[in-house]
């Protein structure tokens, strides 16, 4: 026991498990594998699967059953990519049994990286009943309740006497994803009710479950973004959330674990889109394959600088006159940037948690500029009084610091309406990450700062 | 029925909610109210009282009981600062029982954002038992295991038959936070086993705990960071994670509904870092507010920014020969900025996650660097090429392409490798937001562009 807790440290406790299986497979017992493997919780197996070589991977469907390697691989976390190798290294008729034994939710989520035709030859080989199951789920979007979503939950009729339902409990118990939450319905398969067993349990034996269910039933409509139901299950406090089409029709449950991937993955997203990175996770690619997922953005960047620069190019006159105005360009587009990345995270956040109606969200972005200006103000005063005291040139000071202010107001309100305009229009809002704002910014800046410089050139040289 | 499932748009159900307690409410309508509130489920009862006005959360107080209150106090979602003047609302000694009545965790929460003579008078006002766990409580940093945990578990004695288990934890159940995870515990209090409420439901009835619990007990220390906590639970899909002290002796358990509150909060945490905001989630911060925010930022970046133009001014020379070098200062120092928050995020993440060691932590820093120098080496053939056609003059065109690469590669690597650094020197590399980054790269970008480009002054000319 004492040692087990020890080997809590994450990393220590993996190293040692792969230490004793890569050992034990070496030697071919079968028996000390099994006993050793299969005492380990899944996620441990599935770490170490993830993490061995290619021949125990082959000595593990060997020594398995696809039953326990299903355990397991409902926790796999490999690379989207790799599913295709994966499943090719796998006798076909054996994989369809893993994928049978899996949960829907998980064996769907697999199903949908592999090719067209091993998805259709590997349902063919599974139970009927099984392969029915997965098609229907296989048609959701991916990223909505119904792509979530698994069909393995407990369920009675309505009418179900409580001294019957713990034994319905029981039987349905070795298939459900979770018995915590039972579902009622009505002789139509229409959700009318939910308790926890924890409401069975305590419940007076001569009760019928319509008697002890909760009527007022929350439930997500099988096409709701997961994010929203992501949001709904963290408000509710809940382990498990219903699943219904139009007509209230019960078709699945997604439970908590699913949430937690959920929550990662938008999280992960959001942030991503903020730094303009496509692809934040994968810490295994290559020099060559990071520089190119990241260079489509980069290059649209130089393109967008070179507007920029040609903007600044068209001021030459001016530049050559007052040099010392190109050193506070970088001052000037970078607060402006950097105040437009402020206003732009907040307002991706407030669409993204939903948690502020539309109008509010124009309000928001007011408030947004207001605050810009505001702080454009008082840095514009503090850069006010450095120039004077460094360069004693009180009317370069007076434009930079009115550039500063004017670039910060429109910063901010540049970066908080564009993803609202974009999310008005449907169009990804990934589109408008930071670096992209940055990049709109410094051309609004510069114009800004050398069109006023130039109007007021007289009063400079 | 089917009008509940109509109402289950959040914003829409949250109006009709209000309108009609309000009403009721306005009528002091008792019975009614104690009807319609106590139907709702406790995150509709906490929106409600989060956005009524003062005068009808008196009248909660004086309709509910304390336990009634508990029950939604539990879901309560306001701004830490709100929680001192709504505890002068109530009464002492109603306060003191609706405290008492909360999950431990929530109200140590509570207790956390009170002044320390309100929480001394309060913890007097309550049943010692519950005092005493909630002062235990306290003592520990809010963001690590003990800080997010509850008391309220359901243990039982490893040696218990299980026969009798179900009772007891039908009597432990009203104050367990789950009900659905047994930990099993030796004569002295240690934590020896775990064991599902599906485990001991379908147990053979002669058998003992300690036959059918599990004894690969994975917990956390009552120390450890609340992200790592979530990580864990996370990794292996458990609903509620059981917390010891060195000894192995159980103290408490973490709930999967706070991990979800820790993973939203941690998210937040690593985004309004990126973007360089202190607190992303108060939309109804006036302008002032947001602005003063916001200020100590801005102003730091203000200062770093002059440094920037000092560097720049020092090159006036250099400038007023070539007014067109200014041109592209934007395009070199936002290029080398967006590539460094790019690194930034990558490397912020990986130190979250935590998924990988020390050693490869900077093998992904090099790797950052050397996919810099790569997208450099191309983003730079692309401008080389724009200029010499813009502007016929292929040394330019050469110098701004060099620039370019170089501070591009030097810009991921002090995005990769500055929270590196500040994470092992145990800084809080919250200092190392996007705008920080972004501001050190316009230093380093524009001395390696000027430092170029007056070397080579002769060919400019």
């Amino acid at each position: 026991m004492s040692s087990e807790i020890e080997k809590n440290d994450k990393n220590e406790l993996e190293e040692y498990n792969k230490r004793l299986l890569d050992d034990i497979l070496a030697q071919d017992d079968i028996d000390r594998f099994r006993e050793e493997f299969l005492a380990i919780h899944e996620y441990e197996q599935s770490e170490y699967f993830e993490n061995t070589t290619l021949e125990n991977r082959q000595k593990i469907f060997e020594f398995l059953s696809p039953k326990e390697v299903a355990e397991f691989f409902d926790q796999l976390e490999i690379d989207e990519e790799e599913y295709e190798d994966l499943f090719d290294t796998m006798d076909a008729h054996y994989a369809s049994k893993v994928l049978e034994n899996m949960s829907s939710d998980n064996a769907v989520d697999i199903l949908n990286e592999l090719s067209k035709p091993k998805v259709a030859s590997l349902l063919t080989l599974m139970h009927r009943d099984e392969a029915n199951e997965i098609k229907d789920l296989l048609h959701y979007e991916e990223d909505t309740a119904g792509g979530i979503m698994t069909t393995e939950y407990i369920s009675l009729d309505a009418d179900t006497p409580v001294k019957e339902a713990l034994m319905l409990v029981k039987e349905q118990a070795p298939d459900a994803e979770t018995i915590y939450v039972i579902f009622a319905v009505n002789t139509t398969g229409q959700l009318v009710g939910v308790l926890s067993l924890r409401d069975l349990i305590v419940a007076e034996n001569d009760a019928y479950i319509e008697d002890i269910m909760n009527t007022r039933v929350i439930s997500v409509d099988v096409a709701e973004d997961q994010e929203d139901v992501a949001q709904k299950m963290r408000d509710y406090d809940f382990i498990a959330m219903p699943v219904v089409d139009y007509q209230s029709h019960l078709l699945g449950i997604i439970t908590i674990d699913d949430i937690l991937d959920v929550m990662d993955e938008e999280a992960s997203e959001d942030y991503s889109r903020l730094a303009g990175v496509s692809d934040i996770d994968s810490t295994n690619d290559s020099v060559v394959k990071t520089a190119t997922k990241r260079l489509p953005w980069l290059i649209v960047l130089t393109f967008l600088g070179m507007i920029t620069a040609t903007i600044l190019g068209s001021f030459e006159d001016t530049l050559s006159q007052v040099a010392l105005l190109a050193a506070f360009i970088p001052i000037i587009s970078g607060m402006s940037g950097n105040s437009g990345t402020q206003s732009l995270a907040v307002s991706v956040r407030n669409i993204s948690t939903g948690e502020i109606d539309e109008q509010s969200k124009f309000k928001v972005a007011l408030r947004e500029a207001g605050s810009g200006f505001l702080s454009g103000i008082v840095c514009a005063i503090i850069l006010f009084i450095i120039i004077v005291i460094l360069y004693r040139q009180p009317f370069l000071a007076l434009i930079v610091g009115g550039s500063l202010t004017i670039a910060m107001t429109v910063g901010t309100l540049v970066g908080s309406m564009i993803p609202l305009i974009m999310n008005k229009l449907n169009i990804d809002p990934a589109v408008a990450s930071g670096p992209f704002i940055t990049t709109i910014n410094d051309i609004v800046s510069m114009l800004i700062y050398f069109g006023l410089a130039t109007t007021f050139m007289s009063y400079l040289t």
